[in-house]
């Protein structure tokens, strides 16, 4: 039985012994360490290898680990593995991997090869990945698997443990079977506990759960990740319109959601993909991070023709010039702290038309709380700095105004994005930054300009 | 059987009914409707409600439903709801919840309260989770549960049957049954799913899983959540050092780590506590953003005084300070998103001694790719926009300069902080926008200060 003890220790070590093997082309020794190693342990490998150790290291996989290897692998380190991949070998390798799974790596395959796997899969394989690849990607039809297994509501334990025992195993992550009528109307739900400590004579119905809930095929699979997170489910039915079960969602697959959505927020407020890949090409990379730069490029060419527009006064006092960058700084922190709150009260489900008003009243009063505490601090530093009362003056009034319109700007941008449809953890940040850039420059350029002009 | 056909429709709704009887005064309307939701929507009308809201609402909760509710609400919101309840309530209210979660409640009571809720437990009680606050806080002893089912190898099923039946139930999300030996080692693992499928007369010895991986119990919760993530695990057992059973860990509570991990990344990276209460009083929220905001006050001071070095050349060439801000905000950007990819590349666990030089010299050639691009670019648009060759080269220049310095601060600071045990993604933020703002000035300022000298 072994026991991890040590932290990432035993990956670590793996990794340092693969690489120097692999430095040193001792190649038949990586094969066999390989084969020692879980599926799991050779994934994390390649997500933490440069590119071209990657493609040594998949020549050496055995045939066999393939399967579960791509299973765990993040998308941005699958397409190119799979790509390179006959079609042959890419039938053989998914054979055994989930509906929900295969159907997710053959959507972003070349319609080519996608045709030659898929005719390479027996014809029951093929149908049920047809029947998977028909509903949307990012809905609870593609996170679902079809291997459901169903009882009816009259038999007892007794005839259902036989027909268990006959049919010798359970798809993985089951924990509850599910009752249906005639027409697959789901019931009701089983545990699998409860099959094991009710008597043999008791019959389903009267231990099922007539409660349970059922997810629509439509919902959207950060929603079936949220009813997940607060049920604390390990997997729920999948129905049609009209009630039908269609298959299951277990909670492996919610985790990989769970974990997208967070990523998403945090890696597109940094103005990144998700699903780049953090040891990837040079080029790729800097191309898939331009578009960002790019639309910053012109924020900070709009923030300076602001300036532009009050050259008079930077010329005629250059310590304006020097001092003007502190409130649209400030701003755009407090703004960015209001815009993480509230991306992740979007994503979390708990923002919505009821609360939304109070929740930008909220944040435009610590906005302007704010404001009042750090317009003094800085009219304070400024005076003991620059000895020049009016200008620690401006600065202040500036900061005030600045602050104040980052609270309002930070809560109600990502309101106003996720209504025009446009992803706040996308675009929220850049479009708040340009905000509170242009606001400060100008209240307190303006500010200075109008105290200039008496 | 409730089929939720439509996106937070179901919450939302209730939210705005809830809302309005609230406000109106209706208060046995408003106890009905809540004693026929779920814990779970509960929790997250509660989490979506202004504080005086909380306040009513908890008082008109049923006090059956107290334990399940807080069980699915933030800590945030925990702490506040609990400290208003007296001892014997919290007791009460507690007595049905998984030790893991009670002990967590616990840590977070004034010691007085605390004491007291443990006085009016039954002594088992006490017991269990005197012994659950005995592990430190963020370590698998602290997710863990105790409540684990045993069972030897060398019984057949029929007896593990006939012993579950007498039992009456097992703990929520069992999966999997451990198998010990007589000084509580762990063994094996044996599936439910196994129980029911294979033949009454198998011996456990025969169906167990000998390569069950157990936790030991200091490990940290992070690395917890990534091995239920690469598993796909829906328990796992707990061991000491001797590989004695201590309890198990379930997906439920691992869930939670994942979503509290990448909030962290997300909302520290804003400069947030991850533990801020999205509809919390004005003033502590106020309080708690002011620690970010004065080291940013001192940042952009420090910014500012580097200006301030140049007043000479600024004096000479408004235009200069005019332009002066693009440069540090594109290295800013630039640099975040380097950053960002590596904070998540060690919260995932792909980063660590073999690869961190490969990935800071890949980040490295990227912002010397990203410097030599926009440099160009912005080299065009300053020609285009103020029609001055020398001021373009000079922005050009320094936009090349520190493009590469962000790319390489956006690859080593969040790892020399990891290395120093300071949380990257709280100060990794901070840290390197002073270090693209500082370099992006100096460059800038500089260039032009050489440039006119001549």
């Amino acid at each position: 039985m072994p026991v991890d003890n040590s932290e990432n220790d035993h990956t670590g070590h793996s990794l340092d012994q693969l690489n120097q093997a692999l430095s040193s082309g001792m190649f038949v020794h990586v094969r066999n360490m390989l084969q020692k190693m879980a599926a799991s342990d050779i994934a994390l490998i390649l997500e933490s290898s440069p590119p071209s150790a990657r493609q040594v290291l998949w020549q050496l996989i055995d045939q066999e680990q393939i399967g579960d290897i791509l299973d765990e692998l993040s998308e941005e380190l699958k397409d190119p593995l799979i790509r390179s991949m006959s079609p042959e070998r890419v039938a053989k390798a998914t054979a055994s991997m989930d509906t929900d799974d295969l159907a997710y790596i053959l959507r972003s395959l070349p319609d080519a090869v996608y045709k030659q796997v898929l005719q390479s899969m027996t014809e029951q394989n093929r149908q049920r990945v047809e029947q998977a690849l028909s509903y949307p990607d990012e809905t609870a039809g593609s996170l679902m698997n079809t291997d459901t297994v169903t009882l009816k509501p009259d038999v007892n334990i007794d005839v259902v443990l036989r027909y268990l025992r006959q049919r010798g195993n359970l798809p993985d992550t089951t924990d509850t079977l599910y009752v249906v009528d005639k027409q697959d109307k789901v019931l009701g739900g089983v545990r699998l506990a409860d099959l094991l400590t009710c008597a043999p004579s008791t019959t389903i119905r009267n231990i099922m759960d007539p409660d349970i809930q059922s997810i629509p095929v439509s919902m959207s699979d950060s929603e079936v990740a949220q009813k997940f997170e607060r049920n604390d489910w390990v997997s729920a039915p999948v129905v049609d319109r009209d009630g039908k079960l269609l298959g299951r969602i277990t909670i492996d697959d919610v985790v990989d959601v769970i974990r997208e959505d967070a990523e998403h927020s945090m890696m597109g407020m940094a103005g990144m993909d998700d699903d780049e890949d953090t040891f990837g090409p040079v080029l790729k990379s800097t191309l898939r991070r331009s578009l960002w730069l790019t639309i910053n490029l012109f924020a900070a060419l709009l923030a300076s023709s602001v300036s532009n527009m009050f050259e008079g006064t930077i010329e005629q006092f250059a310590t304006i010039a020097i001092l003007m960058t502190i409130v649209p700084s400030m701003g755009g922190v407090a703004g960015n702290q209001t815009l993480a709150l509230v991306i992740r009260g979007i994503a979390l489900g708990h923002i919505g038309q009821s609360n939304a008003r109070w929740l930008i009243g909220k944040e435009l009063s610590i906005g302007f709380l704010n404001g009042l505490m750090w317009s003094i601090l800085v009219f304070i530093a400024v005076l003991l700095w620059k000895d020049d009362m009016a200008l620690a003056g401006l600065i202040g009034s500036a900061m005030l105004i600045n602050m104040t319109v980052a609270g309002l700007a930070g809560a109600s941008i990502p309101l106003i994005l996720k209504r025009l449809k446009i992803d706040p953890a996308l675009a929220g940040g850049m479009v708040l930054t340009t905000v509170t850039d242009v606001v400060g420059l100008f209240a307190f350029l303006g500010l200075a300009t109008l105290y200039l002009m008496h």
